[in-house]
This record gives structure tokens, C-alpha cells and sequence, in this order.
């Protein structure tokens, strides 16, 4: 059913390995960061779960298969070959990092290794999956560091490249460190808290704002968040105040922040109503916060939308999917690619994570530090249920703290050492000699 | 069974207008381009057949509503409000521009009018659909644009914010002036012609790359694209001259473009394939397009996918969502936004597009030249069948034609004119006074 969820050639070239006699060759493809996005100095790795569920059940049913047969790129195609689709289920294995595991230029975050075919057909959907989240978390990253403990909100979904990508983008954001999110789907899909309260149309759907508050109140009582800028912010302010509790407290939605958070605090606290929190949304991405955070602006917590729904400084990053190894008649042949500005390297990988730097090394290898490559899926069974959200977001976070202090900034600071371990220098200079014949 | 995908606010103010028997109160609110993304002299219109559908299946299932029950801040609500939600239904209007349309700052793209909570809760499902496909569509007929004949093909599902993204991405790329897609999935919903051959590993799969192009081109026939650049574009070059027809052609996908493409024509025509087509892919955008075609590079067709899967450099633009008009018992009262840097206009619009000018009117106004906004759902029912994709298609490639010479640039130009009517002026003025009065 999730079949077609592919590039054409991706079928087109299974066609031609099944017409050529190869369905049965095991390929091992890997798929690595290789650059991160702009402004990164590292990546949190995201949206492994949605493979999973991918690869777990890819499948081509009647409607499907009668597409492609008419297509023009498989009039010489044997009827053989769309009997093979119709049976098709990944049976193969899946070695990945954990969600919520940091990852640096160079390394690989999955490896699968499957007849050819089963191996091939993912590469567009895992690209697009895991890309996208591992973005969007690294974005929230960064965000949540910059608030330096304070509470970030993910607000973005009606910013998201499609509604789909806003909620799995919540998804993402709470994994790299988000508090909750306004998406209500996925705090019902994922569990994740979600927050929000009222926008402008409530407050222009009464006749006065001063109504408006106080009916709010009434319906919501201590989750109450006044907005306050539907057409004067200390107006707003005045009028929250005057109503008093019950209320979470109020969201500037515009203007200075820096300047209006110090007036609208100091408007409640006047009132007396020191318990009374200010929220902060509109325009604001990780260097916003934290200039807002070192300047001692009085804001509670942070709802941040289109920069982080759409990783809007970094929207897209190099990640690579890679045919390593080829497994013909038990006799493994590696293999690699040796285009200009194109790399890719040999071999199935293992990424050992050391104190003080990752080494990239063959799989078979022993190494020291943590093995981060882990089997998630074996003769296409998943082998343990995969680790919940928290546990990932806890990973992440746990990650980030350890980090030294220089990663951790927003600017882009001197890489962490990723090496290759001797073996597999000495495969990608065999490889490459063997190619280059 | 899509109610839940909407911001929390949405819901929470939907509670608030049960409790506070605003429930058969009718909305109207528009969804207006508040500025045109970066680098773009216009929008294109897309996205509105996803709008539509939504909205025509807008529903809470029952384990839906219970995930709202047990969430804290409905405590307060009413257990009449969960039954509202359960037969909720869109029992309102929708009018719209038909997908295809330019569109410029300041204009309206939808206007929704219905009971408050059923205009409400679209918000954030309408401002995501119809903006990413709008942004995708605007940077396809920037590529279109540049390519100045040329077939562009997107190919960039692998980049997308997720797989969805990339499949609804297609549908806009080809809207806006795409020949085709490499997502087999767009091809089978959307109709959409699909393209693709093969990827590095099919070369890689083989020992050797003249025995990949034999057995390619065995299964495709005239089908066949080799690719190239696996190892050395120039070698593979001579290997797919040496081999011949039948062919498409032949794939460049890394390096230098316009030599590359000089150097490999003069191979496939020594050999004597001047049929053999010149396809080139790989970090291209309108910009690196039009350079090539200007300088006379031999490429009869691009692939584009990374700078349009994600509309790089503009991945968000303003649009917003606003209540612009609200009818209690029978009498019309004018809303609108006053907040210092995100203004919203009153009153139901109708934009009408004159020979050298957009006059931005009240929706009951007479106006000069076509009138963009049109009824699409009445009374919660499809007026009539929407437009085809190949129309849609048709009708922006023609009003791309027709915009002045500048607007049809890449950079940006002296903006299209557009005006408010005199009475939308009037009204403005009374309803702020009003306001702030």
C-alpha cells in the first residue's frame, strides 16, 4: 500500500534487477549525513520510528501494480516481475542509531541490508522521513537551548510543508527538546502535551476585549492565557490585569518583546498578580530567544512556529542513501561511488563514540566507547519494541548536555573529530583502486 | 477523523463559543497572501483541491473526542460541547480562487463563511495545505520560467518535509509549470506524468558500468537514461556512445553542467547519436538554470529537486487566516486586526484583475475585469466539479504568460499593482475607529 511512496527509478531499476537475474543479491545500503545543515554543529537523529513502520509494511496491491504495468518504462517487462511486487514484504534487517542519538558529518544513522530489491525501493521514503525529522529536532535543539530551561512550544504546524509534515514535525521538536506542541493530532498520535488557549478571532469575535477575557476565564479557568495584542498589547495587559485570576497568565504575540514583557510584568505585578506568566510567540527562532534570555527579559516561556516547523535557516541537508556492499552467491563485492564532489564510501559501518571523538569503522570491528549502530530489525521482524519518545527525548537530551560547551552554541564551532578506523581506510583504498581498475 | 489535526486554540476557542452560545453565529474569515515570499514577484495559486477536501470531511471520531475530554482544559467544558463535536459537520461556504491563479501581496486565496466553530477550526489545516502547495507551485513556475522551454522534472521527494510533502509537492511542482515527477505515488493519485531510470547503485550493482548500460538498457530500451557520473562522467559518456540505441540518453548529475554537457554532446554526436538527449540533475535551482540555457549548454531537460522539494530559499511566506466579519442574529459586525506590524483588513473581499491592475474590493462590489474569488463549497456542498490539474495547470502557464516582462523575471521587480476600492476604504476607516474608539 506505501509501494508507489517511491521515485519511479527506484522500480524501474528493481525491474531491471529482477529481468537481470539479481533478485536474489543481498545489498547493504547505508544511509549517512553527509554534511550537516548550515549553521549545525550537530544533528539529532529523528524519524527512525516512521521507517520502521515504512519498512515493517511496505507492500503493492492490485491498483498499484496495474499502474505501473501500464507505464510506458515497463512495456518489456516480464509479467514475472509484477507477480514478484505483488508477494513483496521487506525480509531483511535494519540496523539503526536510536532516535534522539547525535549524529556528526560523515556518519551513518541506518544501514539496511535486504535482496536488492527490498533494499533499493526505501531509498526515497527513508530519506525524505528521516531527513525531515532529524532536522526539525535539531532545530529544537537548538531553540531549547537557547531558552536555557524556560519552556519552548512548538507552534508551527500551520507553517509545516503540509499538515502531515506539522505533525510529525511536533513529533520531531519534543524529541529534540520542545515542552509540547499547539498540534492536537499529535499529542493524541504520540502523546506528546499540547498547549494553547485562544487567538485573535476570539477576542475580535466579542465586542470589547475586556468581554472576551472574561469569558475565556470562565471557560477555561487557570489554563487561561489572555493574548493581548489583538489591538493594543498594554491595553491587553491592563485588561488581564484588572480581571485577575484565574489564568495561567498572558502571550505577547508582537512588537518588542524585550520592552513589552518588562511593561506587561510590570502591569500584572502591580495588580499583585506575581504568579501570572508571561508567553512570548510571533517571529522567534533560537538567536531570538536567546538574546531575549541574556538581555533578562521577563518571559516565562517561548512558542516558536515557522523557523522551526520548516528548519527555516537549514530546510534541507545533505543525507546520502548508498549501496556499500553486494552480496552475489555468498561472495561479497563493495562497492562505492567516486564522483567529483559525490563520495561515498565502502562497506557496511559501525560508529564507535568514544569520549573525545566518533571512530567510523567496518562492522565486524571491535571498538571503544558506544556502538551506536543497533539491529532494530532482523529477517524484516522487529527484534524489540523500539525505545517511546521520552525515552528518546531523555537520549537526546542527556547527549546535548555532555557536549562540549563549544558544540552546544548556536554558532558553528570546531567539528567533533569523526575518524576513520584503519580497516576501513584500507577497504575504501582497495575499493577505490578496484574501480578505477 | 480529521477534526483533530488543528492547533489547540482552535478547539479551546471552539469550546468557548459552545459555552458562550456564540455556537450559531456565522464567520466569515479569509485566508490573504500577507507578503509574497522572498525573491517572488507573484504566487501561484495551489493547494485548494486538498482545502476543499478537507473541509468536505471535516468529522471527530469517538475516540477522538475522548482524547479532548481527558485533556485539562476542557475540566470546565460542558459535556454538550463533545456531543456539538461529534456531529459536527462543514455546513458553510467556501469561495476561493481556482489553483492556477497569481496571486500578490495582500490578496485573498479563500474565504470561508460558517458557523463560528466550523470557520475556526480550518485554520491552521488551510493555512499549511494551501501555503506549502502555493510555495511549491510559485517556485516550479520560477524554474519553468528559467528553463525557458526546456522540460524541468521535479525530483525531490527525498527532500521533502516528509514523503506526503513530497508527493502534494509534485502535484503543485507540476501545476506550476513541471513536464513531470519522479514520485510514482503523484503519478498514480494526481495523473502526473513520471520520469526516471536509474540511480548510482544500478551502475554499482554491476562489476563493471558498460555491462550496467547493456542490461539497462536491455529492460528499458528507449526508455534508457544512463547515468553517468557513478565513476567518471566522460568515460561513461564514451561507454554509453560506444553501446548506442536504443536510448532516451544520458543523465549528468555532479560537475560542471555546461562543459560537462559540451563535452559529453560532442562525444554521443562523433559517435553518431545526435538523437541521444542531455539531461542534467543535481543542486539546481531557477537561478543555476537560467545560466546554463543562456550560455547555450547543450541540456535538453532538467532535474530539480532539493531547491524546489522544499522552495529553499522562501520554505515559508506570510499568509495568515483572519475573521474579517462575524453576523449575530442577523446583524454584521466588521473585525479586524490592529496590532502594530500584523494588521488584518475587514469585511468580505473580492479581488477583481484588471488589464494593469488588482482592485481589492467589498465582496458585494461591482468592480472592472475578472472577479478571482468564486463559490466553491455552498452550504457544505461542492458547487460543481473542481478544475482538473492539467487546467489548473494551463490557466497559470497562461497568466505567466500575460504578467509584464518584469514580474516575469527572477529578481525582484516594481510590485503589481493593487489597490483597495474606494468602499473596502471606507469601511477600513469606519471599522478602526470603531475599534479603537
Amino acid at each position: 500500500m506505501n509501494g508507489l511512496l517511491t521515485d519511479l527509478y527506484e522500480l524501474t531499476m528493481a525491474a531491471g534487477y529482477f529481468e537481470c537475474g539479481k533478485a536474489k543479491e543481498k545489498a547493504t545500503f547505508e544511509f549517512t549525513i553527509r554534511r550537516l545543515p548550515a549553521h549545525r554543529n550537530y544533528v539529532v537523529a529523528a524519524g527512525i520510528a516512521q521507517a520502521v513502520d515504512y519498512l515493517l509494511n511496505l507492500s503493492f496491491n492490485d491498483e498499484e501494480i496495474a499502474y505501473l504495468r501500464a507505464l510506458p518504462h515497463f512495456a518489456q517487462v516480464s509479467p514475472a516481475f509484477f507477480d514478484y511486487l505483488r508477494d513483496l514484504r521487506f525480509t531483511g534487517d535494519l540496523f539503526a542509531v536510536p532516535e534522539g542519538t547525535l549524529l556528526f558529518a560523515g556518519e551513518p544513522a541506518l544501514t539496511i541490508r535486504a535482496p536488492i530489491i527490498e533494499a533499493q525501493i526505501p531509498e526515497t521514503y527513508l530519506l525524505s522521513a528521516v531527513t525531515f525529522q532529524t532536522l526539525i529536532a535539531s532545530k529544537a535543539a537548538r531553540c531549547a537551548t537557547a531558552a536555557a530551561g524556560r519552556p519552548v512550544v512548538e507552534f508551527g504546524t500551520r507553517r509545516a510543508h503540509t499538515p502531515e509534515a506539522g505533525t510529525l514535525g511536533a513529533r520531531a521538536a519534543f524529541l529534540g527538546g520542545c515542552a509540547g506542541t499547539s498540534n492536537t493530532l499529535a499529542g493524541f498520535r504520540y502523546g506528546i502535551p499540547v498547549m494553547g488557549t485562544a487567538a485573535h478571532s476570539w477576542v475580535m469575535s466579542f465586542p470589547c476585549e475586556m468581554d472576551a477575557f472574561r469569558k475565556l476565564q470562565r471557560v477555561l479557568g487557570p489554563a487561561t492565557v489572555h493574548l493581548l495584542d489583538t489591538y493594543d498589547t498594554l491595553e491587553g495587559a491592563r485588561r488581564a490585569a484588572k480581571l485577575g485570576g484565574p489564568m495561567w497568565g498572558v502571550r505577547l504575540d508582537s512588537g518588542d518583546f524585550d520592552a513589552l514583557s518588562r511593561q506587561v510584568r510590570g502591569i500584572l505585578d502591580e495588580a499583585g498578580h506575581t504568579g501570572a506568566k508571561i508567553m512570548a510567540s510571533g517571529n522567534l527562532d533560537e538567536y531570538r530567544i536567546r538574546d531575549l534570555v541574556a538581555g533578562g527579559a521577563p518571559i516565562d516561556s517561548f512558542g516558536v512556529g515557522t523557523e522551526l516547523a520548516t528548519s527555516a535557516d537549514a530546510p534541507h541537508m545533505g543525507t546520502i542513501y548508498k549501496m556499500v556492499e553486494l552480496e552475489i552467491c555468498g561472495i561479497k563485492r563493495f562497492t562505492a561511488k567516486y564522483s567529483e564532489d559525490k563520495t561515498s564510501f565502502p562497506g557496511a559501518k559501525q560508529v564507535f563514540r568514544d569520549v573525545a571523538r566518533d571512530v567510523v569503522a567496518r562492522s565486524g570491528e571491535c571498538g571503544k566507547g558506544e556502538a551506536l549502530l543497533r539491529p532494530v530489525i532482523l529477517g524484516g521482524k522487529l527484534v524489540e519494541p523500539l525505545p517511546t519518545l521520552a525515552q528518546s527525548r531523555d537520549r537526546a537530551a542527556q547527549a546535548i548536555a555532555n557536549l562540549p560547551p563549544a558544540l552546544r552554541q548556536l554558532e558553528v564551532a570546531e567539528p567533533w573529530p569523526v575518524i576513520h578506523s584503519r580497516e576501513l581506510r584500507e577497504l575504501i583504498g582497495q575499493t577505490h583502486s578496484n574501480l578505477r581498475g
